[in-house]
């Protein structure tokens, strides 16, 4: 047995400061509750949130027969990296949040809540709250609640200033509504909602060449009309009013067959999951004109085929729709403050997506 | 602008391995798929995860009638890194899920799903596979399908062998069955279950404490009768079975006023979680034997104190239950397998919880 030395060891000595956390709690409570809607039980301190799936007072009834829920989990990657490095934590909350309920609403549901997993060396309240703040913005944008969440401080994980960041989204969606790649038939078409630039996927390439280029990211770049900082940074788009806008005009008919979110692996993968073995997805890469950050990362030497392989190129979530309906779909989509393309049409195949 | 040269940047060259990442997702399906019950209505390669809540077939008819969701949100902390150093990932999956569905049933609901977020250097997709099983393992014990996940490769953050473990488990529980502390009573007891050890709290000190005393984690420890890797590695107990025990038993009374997960914080902190404002929390420290790690890690010295402040010395779940019920909760959770202990009870008080 080893000699007793009373104190010798100490938690915070340790590397954790228990009553930092418990202050950084405390603060994260009033970014919460910004989200809160009145499904949310929660009670403050508890173990676990709660949030009630119907809510059937007056006002705001909402009732569902044969309710599935829709889970989903997903990170930022390394954009957190480039976001720390650029000194700018604010907008990655939002890009946490959209890259969990974008994939949610793409079986045609509804977000409910979200909860975050915030791993960092040690506490900063400070950086630490403005990362929260970003994701109640996101939580807000697609109409869910933050529910709850985890900071997890761990200096023998992470660097000095290092942070990463998960998510987690809840949804539901009335069990005959839901949209799966079995509806999906050849002469569907393609509509593509704009992405804001790279969103949240290929950020290990991004840094590769602004590592290997010596690139500044706080330096006016005359392509892209701004800096590196804030092409790369803004935040991912969040589709949840642009689907809803769609969905909630053909309650009845099946118009819209499939939807994707075009993360890693781009439109060849993601266009790819949402077509059934029989069909193939044919692309126009022509009917859209990519934002200039594609061009200037392409030209430090991306062939083409890698580009669509790694980035989003410009679209960032994609709706299949039956082909006498597209006006309409297109014009729901306008209202809601979009600027849809067509991008291309399905066609008897085999799961491929083709690029042209 | 930069000189062309095409190809110069790939994203397998930066570090991420698309082909890889394939083939592991492939990998992890029948693990998750060993979870799956008639619920889960998902479709491989979907963007997100299905599950029913209601499922009203003959066999399985399970409806709610004012259903309120639960969300957890926690990862294993430092306990990663012994695992990493021990070369034993096998059960670090179970930790993970234990600490989610744990903190989920304090409020008397059931889990339903968890999905995973991991977070590696390299994907290897043998040490991966091995931490996945380990997930699916906690699932089955929690009674809940593991719906998805998320593997982030991020060569940047994460140093070579390193990886971070989040997780995420949702529940239900029926609106006026919600457990909270408003129903905590002065005279109520308190009633503990064994901890299988350390569980997932209080790593960063361990193994600061295992650094500067140059431990051997797979030397057998006398006084531990095994290893240190062996004592310290036990996954976390999942209590799922031992509170469905005692609900079902009680379906309309309200028997149960509260529960605790002993988590960071310990007994102090968790037990405090369940005190409503005015009423204190008596545990008697001798009402039960701490496994003898606790005893040695003290030894390297740390204050009694502290060490409550950090460990569940060997509490790992509380229950709070009426007076005049105990004898058929403890008879209920013997019944389960359970070695339960009153290990105090409640008095008038100010929401405090008092050691003696």
């Amino acid at each position: 047995m080893p000699a007793m030395s009373a104190g010798r060891f100490t938690y915070a000595e340790a590397g954790v400061d228990v009553d930092a956390n418990t202050l950084w709690v405390s603060r994260i409570r009033s970014a919460m509750q910004s989200t809160y809607g009145p499904r949310v039980a929660s009670r403050h301190g508890a173990f676990a949130g709660l949030f009630r799936l119907d809510y059937d007072e007056e006002l705001f009834r909402k009732n569902y027969r044969k309710p599935v829920l829709i889970g989903c989990s997903d990170g930022v990657g390394t954009k957190v990296l480039l976001a720390i490095e650029a000194g700018r934590l604010n907008t990655i909350g939002i890009d946490l949040v959209a890259m969990n309920v974008n994939d949610l609403i793409t079986c045609g549901g509804e977000p409910l809540f979200f909860l975050d997993y915030l791993a960092v060396n040690k506490l900063d309240p400070q950086a630490l709250l403005v990362v929260l703040e970003g994701i109640a913005a996101g939580c807000k944008q697609a109409r869910c609640a933050l529910l709850g969440g985890e900071t997890a401080e761990m200096p023998d994980l992470y660097e000095r200033g290092d942070l990463d960041l998960a998510g987690f989204a809840v949804g539901v969606v009335e069990l005959h509504r839901i949209i799966d790649t079995s509806l999906v038939e050849p002469q569907d078409v393609l509509i593509g909602l704009p992405s804001s630039g790279v969103h949240s996927n290929g950020y290990t390439l991004v840094r590769r060449i602004i590592k290997s280029s010596k690139l500044k990211l706080h330096r006016h770049v005359e392509s892209l009309g701004e800096s590196l900082a804030d092409a790369l940074l803004r935040p991912t788009r969040i589709y949840v009013d642009a689907v809803h806008a769609v969905l909630s005009r053909y309650r009845r008919k099946r118009i819209v067959t499939a939807m994707a979110h075009i993360t890693g692996g781009g439109l060849p993968e993601n266009v790819g999951r949402a077509m059934p073995p029989n069909c193939d997805a044919v692309i126009d890469t022509s009917s859209w004109e990519p934002p200039p950050i594609f061009a200037f990362l392409q030209g430090f030497g991306v062939e083409r085929d890698e580009m669509f392989r790694v980035f989003n190129m410009g679209i960032g979530y994609v709706f299949v729709a039956r082909p006498d309906f597209v006006g309409g779909v297109l014009r729901h989509l306008r209202r809601a403050g979009e600027h849809p393309v067509v991008i291309g049409k399905v066609r008897r195949g085999a799961g491929r997506v083709v690029l042209r």
